[in-house]
């Protein structure tokens, strides 16, 4: 396959952590090519090389604010932005027949509405974190939960920076969430408010949650179950944000031959 | 059910820690009776009552060192002692139609012979590890190997008190097992000798192991998945005895209403 | 030194986990003997052996809820109960001029004012925490946060048992008072609350707890300094609360030859 | 302060890992700047922009082959190479009077000659870790072991990324050393071999190490106290490679005052 034949893809927000590291991952990739780089318009990156603007030598795409014209030349978009941008760039990428890969968090429901209508024209795939790691760990999570009896506590522990400003972390949530399908109930129902003070004893068949916060730790989350005597650990370390981006190139690759619909990552690893 | 009814169980190596563990937890179970206790002929407590045998009250059940006729009263025998010491007992328990619950480790394979024959007339349960949380982590295990490609290096490690006298553990090594099953290969195969000197880069889809002695730890393994920038670790604490006891009694009476064969914990605890 | 001339002992709260657990150490020790064990009048083991009441053999030592003639023949009083209770008890040891070993927590000021009163006639050694490795631990703790500066952010996470009631743990509170003194401030300006939903970014210099419950964990504790790059991670894990009824005999008996006043058990390990 | 009048420092090994992110630290520094670069004779960076080199911009320093003319006009010298090359730099580095910092490991006792002589001109500042966590935690080491006796074993635990050829670490080495100093020993007389097969029990007093291998792990080392009912551990986790050149440079620049001498990070960060 001729380099002219990979697949194209385009990376918003741009000048962004993960904007930039998927724009590097791009240009060394032997499986895709980066065709665009979106900003917002009045960014201050916007017309510049995109190799120049990040601290290096020019590579020959230009970091741009017209989301219509980038997007249209794309087979596929990847996304790390806000809400309302993913909920924008999915109509724009439904018309282009491109694949969303849709890394954005904090979705509200209203939010899935437009979300749901752009995939009856074309593939998108969202996920809470895209490693390989995570995914599978949340099936395990699930299976773990259901084989185990309610005198096995369950308890979700998670790792990350002293910048972060949520608390549990979405993925912990999502872990808390993969816990209660296995007991055939809702996060909702089980979910223990963070502890502090007197709080009394454990409810049996609650999830509890602790958030650790400090330096530039990527992220780690445990998902533990304690019964009388022992314990099972389920953990994953992330310590290259790479993966991410790595997770979300595989998930654009991945939908290329897909038919329009929604999807997440454990589709695409095969996790189902 | 009154008590009379209870399945009726003999120990084995009652002077033992797990044989004491077991008498004690018999003692006071709902579900199963202890009927009998046997030690090797010749040993200080034969013919002393169990209970003030271990430093308590008496309770109505004498040390026998006459495995024939104890095991003919019994519906199931639990079994933490040598392997010629089994392969023995299994004949008697299986002239009884009785269970077997074997505990012990280190058979070579001449010895399975033996107990191959006997559970044509009666059930064997035989596990290197009756824990309810460490056969369920053999199955992730397992899973997880075989989810992930070679990028992933798979370690285990175990932690044990410091009377151990082998390592890795049998149980790390059933890990290992587990492991190397989930990509389609034998242990032999790809295990790595403990690493001491100049030992080279490590070799792709090798399996290592490490082994940590000290203080009075029960048990801990873990199997670790690491590949660049994110890990996995399936984590199992054990810190109490008392979870393979309680493990060896569940299998005693999962096993009353089977037939004749060879089983194991996955068996008795539906993990298959 | 005959056995009669061993230093006599007497344990409160003798029903309760921590006092049927001193009474059994002592009952084997070489190097003190059990004199005296008390409930509180009315208790349905008073007037038992306690050997008996804990379901073994007869010791030749009955349960007494005559507290006075009961600390009258004691060279040390062991005291894990509450702090009404050891305030009572600190009078009538102090008076024996015995030596008060008090292991109670969740003492308020108020309580403080008759123990150091008492401590005017006879030694009173009180921790919140009798293990070595825990007092061990709180000394590095104050040593590392005095070595690094704000740009390691320190954390506090604990596990235990799911009986527990308060968050976080007596022992994390401390570790975290000394993790300040080390920093030269008080815990009460540094704490952070439990995280839970929109907490914004970590403050420098705070420091954070969690808390986590589950199983019949006895106690783990991490002091986590996380800088960009790298951490430090202090450990504490306790398996078996005989670590705390070990220390506190050891501390009666490193009492047995000093003057009136307060000690912890920074003294008594030398760690001061 | 101009920029002109900064320490002035000179990286060999320029295309190295260690070497590359130390000229990237040094040009982006405020209190140190890049004077020099150096590749052994023949590679082929050498003549090339060091900014270019690395896949950037002109940065306006050379790499080069001659160390004599380079290291001439250095304030400092950083040095991750060979100890061959390293005794080699030690001279050059003496007769110009500047600090040479060396991180290079793998030197035979003969080499440590050459570099005593040469720090009779010029402060040599030499450690097999450069990380501010590691020498803290080689510091609390050697206390704790000298506070805790013979009943608490002692095992240090590594993890290091699959390229790594030699085990234990030497960080791991020195951790050791460290403890057998707190027991007023020598790590040769305590140091067990690493544990296969039929080991027998743990012998007392002695030092244990595991090496595990996976990943791109940066570093991570666990100095493990075991007591009967309690462990203490001393973790030290290392995520970021970028942590070993910041404290070079902090050598670097903290030697800028000192007299000829042989120091080491312990030195450099005030721990002794």
């Amino acid at each position: 396959m001729s380099d002219r034949e990979l697949p194209g893809i385009v990376v918003t927000g741009a000048s962004g952590r993960m904007g930039q590291m998927l724009a590097r991952l791009l240009l060394e990739s032997e499986t895709a090519r980066l065709v665009g780089v979106l900003e917002r318009p009045g960014h201050d990156w916007i017309g510049k090389d995109i190799g120049e603007a990040m601290g290096g030598t020019a590579v020959g795409v230009t970091v741009s604010g017209d989301a219509v014209a980038t997007i249209a030349q794309a087979q596929a978009v990847i996304d790390f932005t806000s809400p309302a941008a993913s909920v924008a760039f999915a109509e724009l990428t439904a018309q282009a027949r491109a694949v969303h890969v849709i890394g954005t968090t904090g979705f509200e429901d209203a939010d899935l509405v437009p979300l749901k209508a752009a995939a009856r024209h074309a593939p998108i795939i969202r996920a809470g974190n895209m490693s390989l790691g995570v995914n599978l760990l949340m099936g395990l999570t699930r299976k773990v939960a259901a084989a185990l009896g309610e005198d096995w506590d369950i308890e979700v522990v998670e790792a990350h920076h002293r910048h972060k400003v949520d608390a549990p972390s979405g993925t912990a949530l999502m872990l808390g969430e993969a816990a209660a399908e296995g007991r055939g109930a809702s996060l909702a129902d089980l979910r223990t408010p963070a502890r502090e003070g007197i709080t009394g004893p454990r409810e049996t068949g609650s999830i509890g949650f602790s958030a650790i916060r400090g330096g530039n730790v990527v992220g780690e989350h445990d998902v533990i179950f304690a019964a009388d005597g022992e314990r099972i650990v389920l953990r994953h370390l992330a310590t290259d944000r790479a993966i991410f981006a790595r997770g979300a190139i595989r998930a654009a690759l991945w939908g290329q031959d897909k038919g329009p619909g929604e999807y997440d990552m454990a589709d695409v690893l095969g996790l189902g």
